[in-house]
């Protein structure tokens, strides 16, 4: 009985690996679409939002399934109830960059971003498809939670280049036109958004991993070091005073 | 065990029907934060919008306390998996809500919207209110599937305003200020998706009661009722050939 629960909890497990492949692939699309006014790229991101569909509702009926068994454990338990929430992060995050390849397909073959602004949208993309294959790495090993440093980062980055690029939009005389102003803002919108979800994901796989939320593992994790660091500078002290023996070699 | 389950499900039903009202008052003071340059609504949304994050959480807790009680038929299992995704349909819609107070605030003593566009957010505002106070009966009585009439025809309404201040703002000359458009893109889409979220909160309480998507239950009572008018007609005739005692009273 509980081999076999084992069993379709890694086939759950496996389905999300396969959903967060399949919105790299999306993302990557639509950024190809939205920096390189590749039509092409549009439509093959838009075809595999829908093909991402049935792959969604699977995974809400092996949820449903998983529930009906008898005897999961309270950790197993769990681990269904965040794979619910998960699968509704990964869907909307193909549902934003399906929204970003819908918006350069509209303008083709005009380039969507005022030339200056088009740095600020490659680094958005750079950081949602690193963050997207981070993400799949850690649904994966989802034990490696020491990527949470790196969600944490990456996230502060995207949100700042929306806070810039709505200070271009709003404080400061904007060149170019309305179009564009509002594309932009809804753009920005999308990858913020994007990025937003990934952070949420890897926040309940944190929780089920550590028993922690991200921040209180890092401040935990930083306890930890300075403890360590503590330890260190003590032994040294020790051995200067003749107390104690050659300290361990310093690991900062 | 089993009347204890029942009276569980019905306490988390419970606090779903106050995270409902409390969403209501957050939209309610949003909008006339945003159509009123009114400062203090502002704030009183921003302010329900913290005292939310409380219920969520004991909502979240709740769900996977009832699905780790043994027993639960697979009715009561898909209304707990129903009632996750439902709990956090309507937290983002706080979210929303917030996102609109924010702008307001942000622009205060300003008003955020252009004067001629004001009339199409009065309307998105009223739509909003009269969406939420229909997903609040809803809740409170999931039998009453009828609304899933209203809620497609004022999503289409929703939707319609959006296409239509999406047209305004890159497809025809803009009057207004850069900052305005940007904010009219943004505040339509929140409005627009907090539509979204009513809607699928109110698809997944029919499916429920009913084991039909939304679209799939119109389609079978129109059915009947044409049925019903098949009926009607067939006895009228009957009763006029003198084969079929007096007609029933027509009920179109």
């Amino acid at each position: 009985m509980r081999s076999s629960y084992q069993e379709r909890l890694d086939r759950f497990a496996q389905d999300l690996i396969v959903m967060c492949d399949t919105v790299q692939v999306i993302m990557q699309q639509a950024a190809k679409a939205l920096l390189a006014q590749d039509l092409t790229a549009a439509e093959q991101a838009l075809t595999l939002t829908d093909d991402l569909k049935p792959i969604t509702q699977r995974c809400e009926e092996r949820a449903v399934q998983l529930l009906a068994l008898e005897g999961p454990l309270a950790r197993d338990l769990r681990q269904v109830v965040s794979s619910i929430y998960i699968v509704e992060d990964i869907s909307r995050m193909a549902t934003l960059a399906k929204h970003i390849a819908t918006t350069a397909r509209l303008r083709h073959p005009a380039q969507v971003l005022p030339e200056p602004l088009v740095g600020y949208f490659e680094e958005y993309s750079r950081l949602a498809q690193e963050m997207t294959q981070k993400l799949g790495d850690l649904l994966t090993d989802p034990d490696d939670v020491d990527v949470a440093v790196v969600f944490g980062a990456d996230d502060d980055a995207v949100d700042d280049i929306q806070k810039h690029l709505f200070l271009l939009l709003t404080a400061r005389p904007w060149e170019h036109s309305t179009t564009q102003a509002v594309d932009v803002a809804l753009l920005s919108r999308y990858f913020e958004r994007y990025a937003d979800h990934i952070v949420n994901v890897a926040s309940r796989i944190i929780y089920l991993s550590t028993g922690m939320k991200p921040a209180e593992y890092l401040a935990n994790r930083e306890a930890a070091q300075r403890g360590e660091r503590f330890d260190d500078r003590l032994a040294a002290l020790e051995h200067r005073l003749g107390i104690a023996p050659q300290p361990k070699p310093h690991n900062l």
